[in-house]
């Protein structure tokens, strides 16, 4: 049974969830107004630009509903002045008496001021209710302030004896459910990382099905430059950003449309590509291949998650096997979601 | 919705699957009596040996309540003596008028026979009700009378990076629930098939968690005759008959203790094995590696059924391969089923 901060704060977090795919680099949060026991209003951001979700919440009131009444937010507040005014000055300024608050932001420019700046005005500020489930909410958001990198899961598709292709041929093994679910996925990351072979062999448009102001970057690891007067649907179409990252400069010079950004590598390694997309404040990518990327990644220990998607065929071995890598890894809780004829399985990595 | 043959067949059905795992080579069978569409019995064929269905239902009655009664009963009713006098002629003497059948019995012996000699007697038989339903009761032994061949289950458990083993070693990949569910389904079988190297390899004991009298038969494929003065526990123990296949007369001329058999082979094939555990009347194999024997069902279109246990891990490249084949096969209408951290996937074999 949850206790009541608990039942306000699980409204919270049901409101935060209505932000998914369109907060974009910022975090989903959501906010409750309660006063006597009654929830007065719910509110949650929107999307990236939008105001935050204690503001979304508070502008619903008149300033008699929101003297003395209690908050609830799934993340702490800001002190700082971004696209939006801090909400902490809009807290005090409502004369709401208490702030209860599931996660402290791991955002460096936040972290623990909003909690000191609302107790140097007597709000009494209560943390720690339902600290898992909001910070599940924003997983890619909290890895990415908690270590300085990109949170990255990596995505393959295989038969059941372990083949991801036949040479040079565009194949899609799995059926339609999966196809819609890798689809609707994407959209929870900021960027989608392939290989050059995968964007030569499959010329991938790698959109979503989900409509966003912020659609992911659709990223080309190219290091020689194989992409080069190459007639790509990515490197056409401007539904999506397209950033390549290589160490032949003729790329760099290459006269591309706007949507195509080209970053010139040093060393060429995948550390060295994901500390510029650091830089770039990527926070996600969702790798979808070759099986050369993912092995990489997996071996540096760079990748977060796995998804597995199987479907119940061999193909043989003229096809092309999946990756392996050198030591053994498990995956921890993992999750089996089935999908017509086809079963996904996912989970974090665990380097053993 | 069911009409009313169908909602009695069902019950019938239902009965008949109390038999599970104790028939051996006799066929799931279950029995309903019904009068003034009234259940006034059900019976089910309890194990081999026992009375058959009809018999177990009808002995529940008085002559009185049998007079112009219906008999709804999952197979066709045997017309022939074996261990158990004909059904035919209980069903004739106990004046039932009408017979409501699902499936017509594969059996050469009984196929046909029993309906016509009901028949001759004016009892009025109904066929073709939930017969999808009753055939799948017995699909190993519908199977080995449709096509003189035992119904071929195989059964791999690999690591996401398709692996089944470290070289000479004994491994439990999958966790405690698919260990579980593997020796519960082994007692589905009349035998349960390895290679020598699994023999050597693992020392399986290839017992069943189901109390049998006629537990599954411990069948090891070793041509060259590699466990000759082995000290293994299917060749020690008597807790389940094992046989030995072999072309070494050494192993046909050791003095094994009385639960082991060995048949000698000629050509050495595959094909040879079968038709002997045919001519001895063994229905379904379960077989449980290694790969190799895995890949020789599969390429001589031997096998029926797949069944892949996976386990959330990689185990590296120092781990072997499962078994890879030539051609491309497909699973018909695949089931997926999660057992703790593990996901079973399982379809009949489709060789496209």
């Amino acid at each position: 049974m949850m206790n009541k901060d608990e039942q306000f704060m699980a409204l919270a977090i049901n409101s935060a969830s209505k932000g998914r795919y369109h907060t974009w680099t910022n975090p989903m949060v959501g906010a409750v107004v309660v006063k006597d026991g009654k929830v007065l209003a719910t509110g949650y951001h929107h999307k990236y630009g939008d105001v935050h979700a204690e503001r979304d919440a508070i502008s619903k009131l008149t300033p008699e509903q929101l003297f003395n009444s209690t908050l609830y937010v799934t993340l702490e507040p800001c002190n700082h002045t971004g696209k939006q005014p801090p909400c902490s000055d809009l807290i005090i300024a409502s004369k709401i008496k208490r702030v209860v608050i599931s996660e402290i932001d791991p955002h460096g420019l936040v972290t623990g001021k909003g909690i000191k700046k609302l107790r140097s005005h007597n709000i009494s500020v209560t943390t720690g209710v339902l600290t898992q489930e909001a910070k599940t909410l924003n997983k890619h958001y909290n890895f990415f302030y908690e270590h300085k990198m990109p949170y990255i899961c990596l995505k393959q598709a295989l038969s059941l004896d372990h083949k991801c292709s036949y040479p040079g041929k565009r194949l899609q093994i799995t059926g339609k459910a999966a196809y819609e679910q890798v689809h609707r996925e994407r959209a929870d990351y900021q960027a989608i990382m392939i290989g050059s072979s995968t964007a030569l062999i499959d010329n991938p448009t790698l959109l979503t099905s989900v409509k966003q102001d912020h659609p992911p970057i659709r990223i080309v690891l190219d290091r020689r430059g194989r992409l080069l007067n190459k007639n790509l649907a990515l490197l056409s179409d401007n539904h999506a950003p397209t950033w390549l990252f290589t160490q032949n400069t003729k790329l760099t010079k290459f006269p591309y449309p706007p949507h195509i950004k080209v970053f010139l590598l040093h060393s060429g390694s995948l550390r060295e590509v994901l500390q510029m997309l650091t830089q770039n404040n990527v926070q996600s990518i969702y790798v979808e291949g070759g099986p050369t990327l993912m092995k990489t990644f997996i071996e540096e220990k760079l990748a977060q998650e796995l998804i597995t998607y199987f479907s119940p065929t061999f193909l043989g071995n003229n096809a092309l096997d999946g990756f392996e890598i050198t030591e053994n890894i498990n995956l921890i809780k993992p999750d089996y979601q089935v999908l017509d004829k086809d079963i996904r399985i996912s989970g974090r990595i665990d380097y053993v």
